[in-house]
This record gives structure tokens, C-alpha cells and sequence, in this order.
């Protein structure tokens, strides 16, 4: 079965590492955004990328959601003691991944050879592509202005108030290679559960990728639990856009994309409002959403396919 | 006593560092070569600064005589798991160095401010100076081609033979601020053991230094003793060049530019020589020129400062 996911964060990375690892292996390809990728040290640093590789290398913290296990902060601590950046915690492990990443683009790679080449060395079965090759980068619209992603993320630690976004280069972007026909010859599309605003958008914005999903089954799996993200903005973002967060926002923020969107158990009273909304459209799942740990992953993940194999028969 | 010494990596780094120790206190400048700096994943690499700072901090491996003390390897433990360059030793303090001046450089900083301000954050009390704010790098005309320096002094472990040098960009790069008046207004000059052809030609080929040495007293320190350099590829340099390395061929390679210059004691046998090839005008001194620890830095240092207060008065 060929499953294509897009993902973004922490969320993505724990249900697409969760699909690769199930018994019955799928044929997986992960879109992950690159609206949050920016520079510092002169290092182009991936954060979504890396935080759905690291996971699927099983090589990520699991206490922060971001970054490698068994981390040392050496070189951080040094750079404090220069007065350097200290905002973006940049591990030890985790610096040599930019510091190579930065080396191969300026050799003239692109970020999806390199990306191919890091999963290939880290034992990644799935393949990984980054949403596009070209720079993307998303730029919060806020009440203390116009912020680069992760000015407003993580050194503003998401306090601004969020009036819209700019997903800047993203007409003139092209996909990267492979992005559409995983796409086209996917048997079942997963939309993770990642912040729709921040990094399922961006994907949906590179030329070419919603006309490519229109033909296909896709099934979402909400971010939200009881109008609550389980981590980051989102349901401060939707606040702030003048929406109510819920899984029925979700919902309806996708939109006709969706075929099937798994929503959390507690969030059963939604299901009925949020397939009345699509007109009987759309079908709604429930199910325990929540992944504290690599085994919540991988059953949620073959959920997910369970589910998707009965939307498949069903369209 | 205002003293300004010349230096490239190691050896230079000892001496600068015993001047810098002494109970009589100096006010030290050192100018330091950056013709060994340069470029790898996108950081701005100057390997003699550094060496220079970290002794001059009491930071310096006194093992390798290069990098840190108490330094980890953990980014270049995971760059090379990714099959990345490892042919330049970086540890992770280091690189901490490296990224924080790139990031100042890439903001508009020029070298010499950053070095002052590393200098302050490591509580060093003697200004540091780059030769030059300007990209001077060294390349190496070689029998396998014409190397970058780095590619030749430590990838190529200085195997390739030596058939000249270049400065790139030396005659239109300016001095950097500071550096001529740190000549100008020296009681003393002390040219450090460092490798002539490689450390201290490229400082000397900076616009405007060689001719504020020349109304100045100079006193080398030689790099060689009996005939071999203590580190690095100086004694091998002068015998592909021709030349039978030896401290005579040291003063002559320094020529008008030295008034003093100190060999070791197991050199005393070239002293005279020394002194008839320059016509009776260069004074040779013989001292215990190793230095093996840091009290020998300082006892060295304390000679230095002897010799050179003499001299001063002869001259």
C-alpha cells in the first residue's frame, strides 16, 4: 500500500514514524514543510525536517519533541559565553546536521538529495522529500508586525497575536522532485496531525499539490483535542484568526480536501456537526489520538491505514 | 613597555602567551596572521587567531597545541556518521568560536572587532589583532598542484613538496585598524617562533608593515632549533626551497628586518655565523628556546624582554 503523509512538527513526525513502523510494511513517502527552515551562524537549519527525520531514525528526544536523544549542549555554552544567539537551542549532535546540510548546499545539492542522503545514512526506510527545493519561508503576520517563522516560534515564543500569514515565494516555488507523484500514485494521502496554519498550508500552497490531491483519498488526523493543541500554537492561532479552535475547525479549514478526519474520543460530539457541515461528505472517525509514546504511535498509525483501506473500498 | 609581537599558530601563540604572564607587566599587542584562514560548512575558520586567543585565555590544548582544553567531539562524531568532511578537527567548543564569528561576520562585523570582543569575553588582556580585516588566504605552490592552505597543512598532512607560497589579495588588502600603530609606537618588535614562509611573511607582506618595521628595534625568535622546526613543516619548507633549514637561515630569510635574534643554546655554533653574514649589525643571542609548559613560556617571555630592553638601549 503506498501511503503518502504530510507532515510538519512534533506531531507529524510521531504519526509518520508511527506508519513506519507498523508490521505491515507500507510503501511511505513523507512531505514535510519548509516554511519554518531559516538561517542562523550562517547554518540553514531545518526544523521540520529534521524533527520528522530524527523521529524516524528513532534518534529524537522524546521529552522535548525537537532535537536529538542523548544531546550534549557543548557549543551552546559557549556561544552564550561569547554573547552569541542562545534563543534557538542548537545541540551538539544536532549543529552537525546543519553544519552538513549548509556545506552540501553550498557545494550545490539540493535540500532533497541531501535530505535522501542524511535518511539513507540514519537507516530511514521511508522516504522523506521536503515540500519544495526552493526557499519558502512562512512569515507571521502579527500585532508586533510581519515576523520570520522563528522569530515569532521560538524566540518570541508564539506571544504575538497572529493576524495571518505570508507564505513568502510560494507561487513562483516549485515542488521538489518526487513531492507530485507521490502524491498521484499514492493509494492514501494522511494529513498529520500538525498545525494546519503553519505547516500543512505551506505544503498545500507549492504549486501543483492541491490539484494533485483533489483525484485522492485523503484522510486527516486532528492536532486538536478538546479545542486544545496537544503542542505549539494552533488553537491559539485559530483564536486569533476569529475561530473557535475545535476538531470541527480543523475540519472545516481543510475543507473539501478531506475524505475521512480522525478526531480524539472526547471529542465525539463533534463528529456528527462536523460531517453535517460536509453535507455527509466527509466521514468522521474517533479514536485515542493522543501519542505519549512510540507504541501509541504505531497504533494510531495502523488505525489510520485501517481506516484509510475502509475509505479506499468506500470511494 | 609597549611590546607588539608578530605571530602565526603555535609557537607563536607560547611566546605571545609568556609575554602576556609576566609580572612586569607589558602593553602587549599581537598581530597574528590570517592567511591560514578559511571556509568549511559555511564558517569562517581562523585557525592562528583562534590559537593565539585560546592560549592567550589559558584555553588551549596544550596536548595538540591547537583547539580547546577539555573539548568534546560530539558534532564531528555525527558529521562524519554522515559521511561528511573530517579532515579539520572540530570540536565543539570550537565550533562554537567558528559560529559566532560568522554570524557576526554575515551581520557586518569586521574581524578585528569580533577578536576584540572574544578577547573580552575570555578575559584576555592583550589586544589581539588580524593582520588584516581583508581575505588574505595563503595558497601553496605544490608538485601536486597549488593547494588552499588548510588543503595542504592539514588534509594533505604538508606532504605535497614546496615550491613557493602566494598572498592572495596582499597587495590590495589594508592592515587592519590598529596594526601599523601597534608598530609605530613599539618600544620593542618581537617576531615569534612561528614558521617564517607561512605565519609571518604574510603578515610582513601586509601593505605598510615592513615599512614601519624598518625605524623600529626587531628582535626573532627562531622557529628552528637544531635544524628542525619544534612543530609543523617549517624545517621541511626551507630544505624544498633550497635552503638547509637551520636558525642561520632563519635570519637571513629575515634579512634587514631583525636588530636581535635569539637561537637556542644547542645553536651556539651558528651564532657567529649568524652575526658575520649580517656584517656585525644583527646581535645574536642564545637562550633555551623550547618551551615545553607554560613556565617556560614565561621564562622565555622574561628573556625576550631582557634581550629586547638591551637592545633598545644599544640601538
Amino acid at each position: 500500500m503506498k501511503v503518502t503523509a504530510l507532515a510538519g512538527g512534533v506531531g507529524g513526525a510521531k504519526l509518520a514514524d508511527g506508519l513506519s513502523r507498523l508490521d505491515q510494511s507500507l510503501d511511505l513517502t513523507v512531505i514535510v514543510n519548509t516554511g519554518d527552515d531559516f538561517s542562523l551562524f550562517g547554518l540553514q537549519i531545518c526544523p521540520d525536517l529534521d524533527t520528522v527525520c530524527y523521529n524516524l531514525a528513532g534518534l529524537e528526544n522524546s521529552q522535548t519533541g525537537w532535537g536529538r536523544n542523548q544531546e550534549s549542549w557543548v557549543a551552546l555554552k559557549e556561544i552564550q559565553s561569547l554573547d552569541g544567539p542562545d534563543w534557538f537551542q542548537l545541540g551538539d549532535k544536532d549543529l552537525a546536521t546543519h553544519l552538513e546540510r549548509t556545506r552540501r548546499l553550498r557545494e550545490g545539492q539540493t535540500l532533497s538529495q541531501i535530505t535522501a542522503d542524511f535518511c539513507s545514512s540514519w537507516g530511514i526506510g521511508a522516504a522523506v522529500l521536503p515540500m519544495s527545493d526552493d526557499p519558502r519561508p512562512t512569515f507571521v503576520k502579527t500585532d508586533r508586525g510581519v515576523l520570520p517563522f522563528q522569530e515569532y516560534f521560538v524566540r518570541q515564543g508564539c506571544q504575538p497575536a497572529v493576524q495571518g500569514f505570508i507564505f513568502q515565494g510560494a507561487k513562483e516555488s516549485a515542488p521538489a522532485p518526487g513531492v507530485l507523484k507521490a502524491i498521484r500514485d499514492a493509494d492514501l494521502i494522511v494529513i498529520c496531525p500538525s498545525n494546519p496554519w503553519v505547516s500543512i498550508d505551506p505544503i498545500l500552497a507549492v504549486p501543483g499539490v492541491r490539484n494533485e490531491l483533489k483525484g485522492q483519498q485523503v484522510l486527516g488526523v486532528s492536532p486538536l483535542i478538546g479545542g486544545a493543541a496537544v503542542k505549539g500554537p494552533a488553537a491559539k492561532m485559530y483564536r486569533e484568526m476569529g475561530v473557535e479552535p475545535s476538531a470541527a475547525a480543523v475540519a472545516e479549514h481543510y475543507g473539501q480536501l478531506l475524505d475521512g478526519f480522525i478526531i480524539d474520543n472526547q471529542d465525539l460530539v463533534l463528529a456528527e456537526q462536523i460531517s453535517e457541515v460536509s453535507g455527509g461528505v466527509l466521514q468522521v472517525y474517533t479514536e485515542d489520538i493522543l501519542m505519549k509514546n512510540r507504541e501509541e504511535r504505531i497504533r494510531l498509525a495502523g488505525q489510520v491505514i485501517d481506516i484509510g483501506k475502509d475509505l479506499v473500498k468506500e470511494i
